[in-house]
């Protein structure tokens, strides 16, 4: 059932990698070097744009010293094989999530989100000033014989899609929803009954009422996912996924094989993905977001305070359980906690108060 | 006196561009590329090691195809002559921010920062996936004779330092402040007699009562600059400035002179450093607030809602008188205000909503 779990946003089948094995390690011709790409994403979307791009990027960088192939989820391996694609050195490169690894390390997760967590500004500052980068790779990435480099951000996610109105913990008891990750460990202890579905699987298990709602990205994501066609109900925010990293990993002979211009080709690119990719989920939403609420007769709600209080509260126990699961997941924790610390105060009195004022002013348009 | 207002932020002095304007254009060393690039900004501190680090990558990544000398701020000309450096052809490329170079067009300002406009991602949404980099460089950059990046965002500003309580509108009335740009106007509209100094000329005023206040940038840059020895009054959130851009400019010819490898070094060079140095910022803020609020006696303040409030109607009058200056001005304005219509829609209740219940919530940490 973990590895079901994996599936999540991906939104591909599995296929195994076994087919895939025979294939070369890094191959070079005339003295350039090829690598193959795997990514938990499919080729339409998005983040199949954002992979491709990338690879063009690192090609026109390099002269072509440097060419990576692109496999989108299913083209050569299965979107939640990746990770084993390039642990096997049928791939150099893999594109994907931490949480879609949780399998392989319980310290893994608290790199990908953290409910309650950070923002993607704060997530970005952890990452490149506040030595993120090297403390996951130490911790979670180096041990699965990958380096790792964050390569974008989902931003702030949506609450979820729900057939029925959800104001008090009361109306969480009993009800069937599919959310991986501690998003869906905190709901488990308000008595919800927690489904992990692969993602082509959501929409007809709302139709048949199998579950009563569902999590997933965004408005754009979502809008093209067609959950508002069974249920109507779509709540924010997001405190279950503020803003989730997407993950590049690379095998590690593989990345120490490249000299330091490539190396740090490879990492310009990682770093300006990861910015596009936030950009380009931040320019899109909001027009989904309108297609739903105005064509397609969507219920936009907010969590109650009530809500939203309650969840906060039995997050804190249920990642700080989480935490303990290793020194690993220990140590992350503790990084992350103190840096979200600092990062509330800052950010609310800057951004947070600076959007409050914004939305809550009268005045239509600067 | 026009000229002066651009000194701000820049803290250096001008240094005459004469003497430098012997250098060659690009040299071509045994086929190497030379750029000179000048700064705004001192070499010391955040912003002087972000250029550096800039010019060191395009190094690496061009195995030296390219590489940049930097002369930071009165190395080589005055940090506020950057953009005639490049005009003139003493260097290739230009390092600031879009408001030091109002003086040479009525549009560029809004590229900047507008008050009350985009947070930082929402600006980056609108340059790589609403058009913005075409857009800025077609109406003010092009124009000019040279092309434009992004290249960093400061953040939320914070609103600035006062020596008395302001409360409002009626404390704003006989205020001496150090306000440059949108929001010194919006200001000047409630009775304060805006005043525009360099940088290295605010503590000194400040000292002598010459001045009552003044704005700067956020904590880590402001701890620095000493106002907290004179006045103790340190409110937020910037209004006036939600998340000031940095700019990257380069003399059009030598931008074309570039094939596509080394121009795709540069672009994604400067998307990185864009994302670098905000989240620089991102991570440095925090721990000088705590230290001028816990150790040098500031008194931490929010603008009242009622002042928010007036001071957001009145800029949306000043905004649009100063969009109706040029055909420009007018296409920037109307692209950054339609933008902005949905960005605070969607921020709104993703980030926004998420900061606030963070913020309110009881629990203390995850």
């Amino acid at each position: 059932m973990k590895r079901r779990e994996f599936f999540k946003k991906a939104g591909v089948s599995a296929v195994g990698a076994a087919g895939a094995a025979t294939l070369a390690t890094p191959a070079l011709s005339q003295g350039n070097m090829e690598w193959v790409a795997v990514s938990a994403f499919g080729k339409a979307g998005l983040l199949g744009a954002a992979l491709d791009k990338f690879a063009e990027d690192v090609a026109t960088m390099s002269e072509g010293k440097l060419t990576i192939k692109t496999y989108h989820a299913g083209e050569l391996v299965g979107g939640l094989e990746a990770l084993d694609a390039v642990q096997s050195g049928t791939a150099q490169m893999g594109f994907g999530a931490p949480y879609y690894w949780e399998g392989k390390s319980d310290s893994i997760s608290f790199v990908a989100a953290m409910p309650y967590g950070l923002n993607a500004q704060e997530q970005n500052a952890w990452f490149y000033y506040g030595g993120g980068i090297e403390m996951a790779d130490r911790l979670s990435y180096n041990p699965l014989g990958v380096k790792f480099l964050p390569m974008g951000n989902t931003g702030n996610q949506m609450g979820g899609w729900y057939a029925k109105e959800i104001n008090t913990v009361d109306d969480l008891d009993g009800l069937k929803f599919r959310m991986p990750g501690l998003g869906g460990e905190v709901l488990k202890t308000f008595g919800v009954n927690v489904v992990l579905l692969p993602g082509n699987e959501v929409l007809p298990a709302l139709t048949s009422g199998a579950i009563d709602g569902t999590e997933w990205i965004g408005p754009a994501a979502d809008l093209g996912a067609g959950f508002f066609k069974v249920v109507q109900n779509y709540y924010y925010p997001g405190w279950h996924e503020p803003a989730t990293v997407l993950d590049s990993f690379f095998d590690m002979q593989a990345w120490e094989a490249l000299d330091d211009h490539l190396r740090g080709i490879v990492e310009r690119a990682a770093a300006s993905t990861n910015l596009w990719i936030l950009s380009r989920f931040q320019a899109v939403n909001n027009a989904s977001l309108q297609k739903l609420v105005n064509e397609n007769g969507v219920q936009l709600r907010p969590y109650s305070d009530e809500l939203l209080q309650a969840i906060g509260e039995r997050t804190a126990e249920v990642v700080r359980d989480r935490a303990s699961a290793s020194p690993e997941a220990s140590e992350l924790y503790n990084s992350l906690i103190e840096w979200r610390r600092t990062m509330v105060e800052w950010s609310g009195i800057s951004e947070g108060k600076f959007m409050n004022a914004r939305t809550s002013a009268k005045f239509e348009a600067i």
